[in-house]
């Protein structure tokens, strides 16, 4: 058995690498990797996808016994869990993962990671789950975070070839943790996502261009929201939240001007429905004079506190 | 009739302003402007509220009439338009407000100020509308914005005075435009103070703290999310949202393990389902394939394009 997910990487640029998928990210890593001087394997259901990297000097296995077989440190990146076990249960159960570094990026939940990590255990590798914060044409940049949960172990030996691929960052030994923060950093991109278009929709209704508006946006979210969040993050971690600066309130009050603006331009209201009702909720339950990061009390079960 | 607010400013520090309204934001306001040598005159309904800037060298005035008539630059920040117009009104009828330049920094909706615009003119002032954008706190600091529209001239003969208050953006003379650009910004905050809320309220209950949590939100908002947002403005423009990176249809599947973790850790998602539902309608207008700016089709009227 080869256990080389607990020795110390060779040097960088030497260490073999397999990647199995080739969609969008999947062929993204593959090429970096290859570009950083990585020999790379690759497998992918439909071959035709690994046409581009055998060009650039991959090598295509005949099948995913084969892949893994090629190097001790395999990352694996599909659609789903579903499509994971599709590719990897003949050849884990033939034997094919004892002494493998599993480094899974493909998206989940964190309870099919927790699940996963015991799966290949279970079958004698190292687990690693990861959470890709870009999107493919950001892999390779190091400014760009790549979450990393499960064996200490394989990501300090692989840290180095990781560390091709964007900035990894390691949040613990519980394989879920990757995936948690994936979703929860999701959640805060789809959330500022909405609010910026809803913005956009509100003035680009009177006339100014979306490019106009982005900048100010960008701007203000990047200054001044990041700073009001800078600070109430220790508010949360205290459990105590002193409105001192702007109370929820104050908010509750100026959403108004809000909703009465969309309304007047005919634009979906939900989001600033739904923040106000949330707001409300957290000052009927005594949070009123408080700060916005008391709405975390709304959020949170009633099991919680 | 002294048409003061049509000539150029005298030197910035020498310009006599006048505050009305010293709660929170006004009596920030009054200090700044006093600490930066400007002559400063001062009322509010609930005289004590003047004390610490009579200390600092404000000259408190006994009425609104003799507030206003001290100064060619009169602001006033009071809680809303009814106060406004309850403090203004009498000396306007007066032809107290005749040659000044009102800069109105309460917060309303655009409607409000384009009426106020029109108030003020009748009433023989130049009117310039503004949007604070930070918190007391913030203000003095030169990296804040505070978003200006009405009077040109109102605006470029006092540039000097508001400079330090905060940065001040002149968004044109269309005298609703910032406070459109005001709610759609507070908007925008509310929806990101939001995710993060719910995001933060994921981890912690596996926990983490909010300021481990936080640090990697802040990374995650101003950089990729940011770039994100920076790349979709232009497609927003151009109405065409190709879907090159990510699409509707991926995010789609994605916020089905955000949901899915929250509530195994009973957080509300009311937050989720909503963006859920909106990428939804947003596949089903045609664009699962492409990018999330196609999101702002789904937000906008049925009047629009
Ligand atoms: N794209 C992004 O921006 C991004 C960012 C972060 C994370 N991710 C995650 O990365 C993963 C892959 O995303 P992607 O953008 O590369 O998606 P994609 O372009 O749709 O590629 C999907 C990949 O999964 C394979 N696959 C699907 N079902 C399979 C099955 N039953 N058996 C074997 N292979 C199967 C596909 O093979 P075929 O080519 O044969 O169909 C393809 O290689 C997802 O979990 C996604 O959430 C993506
Ligand atoms: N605080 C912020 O972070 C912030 C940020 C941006 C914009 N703003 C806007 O700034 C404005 C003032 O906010 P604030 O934080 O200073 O609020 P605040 O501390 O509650 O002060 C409200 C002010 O309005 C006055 N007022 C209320 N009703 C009045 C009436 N009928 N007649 C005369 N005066 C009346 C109050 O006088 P009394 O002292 O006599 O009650 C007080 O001076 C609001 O429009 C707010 O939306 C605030």
């Amino acid at each position: 058995m080869n256990a080389q997910h607990s020795h110390p990487a060779p040097s960088p640029a030497s260490t073999p690498v397999t990647v199995i998928g080739l969609g969008l990210m999947g062929s993204a890593l593959a090429a970096t990797l290859l570009d950083r001087g990585h020999p790379t394997t690759v497998w992918n259901r439909s071959p035709q996808k690994a046409k581009p990297l055998a060009d650039a000097g991959a090598h295509v296995a005949a099948t995913p016994e084969d892949a893994v077989a090629a190097s001790g440190l395999v990352l694996v990146c599909v659609l789903d869990y579903d499509a994971l076990h599709a590719v990897l249960d003949p050849l884990a159960e033939a034997g094919g993962l004892a002494g493998k570094s599993l480094v899974n990026l493909t998206s989940g939940a964190p309870e099919q990671a927790v699940e996963m990590a015991a799966w290949a255990g279970r079958h004698g590798a190292g687990y690693l789950d990861g959470g890709i914060m870009t999107t493919p044409p950001g892999v390779g940049n190091p400014e760009m975070m790549f979450l990393y949960s499960g064996s200490e172990a394989v990501f300090e030996a692989h840290r180095p070839t990781l560390a091709t691929l964007g900035d990894p960052l390691y949040l613990g030994a519980e394989p879920g943790m990757a995936s948690l923060y994936d979703s929860a950093l999701l959640g805060l991109m789809w959330a500022t996502f909405t609010g910026w278009l809803h913005g956009t929709a509100l003035v680009t209704s009177d006339g100014t261009t979306a490019a106009d508006f982005t900048r100010i946006a960008l701007r203000w979210l990047t200054g001044a929201v990041s700073g009001f969040v800078t600070t109430y993050a220790p508010q949360v971690d205290a459990g105590r939240y002193p409105g001192d600066d702007a109370t929820v309130d104050v908010q509750i009050t100026a959403i108004d001007h809000l909703i009465h603006a969309a309304h007047a331009r005919g634009i979906d209201n939900s989001l600033p429905h739904l923040l106000k009702s949330t707001m409300e909720r957290t000052a009927a339950a005594g949070h009123g004079s408080d700060s916005y990061a008391s709405v975390i009390e709304a959020l949170r079960g009633p099991k919680r506190r």
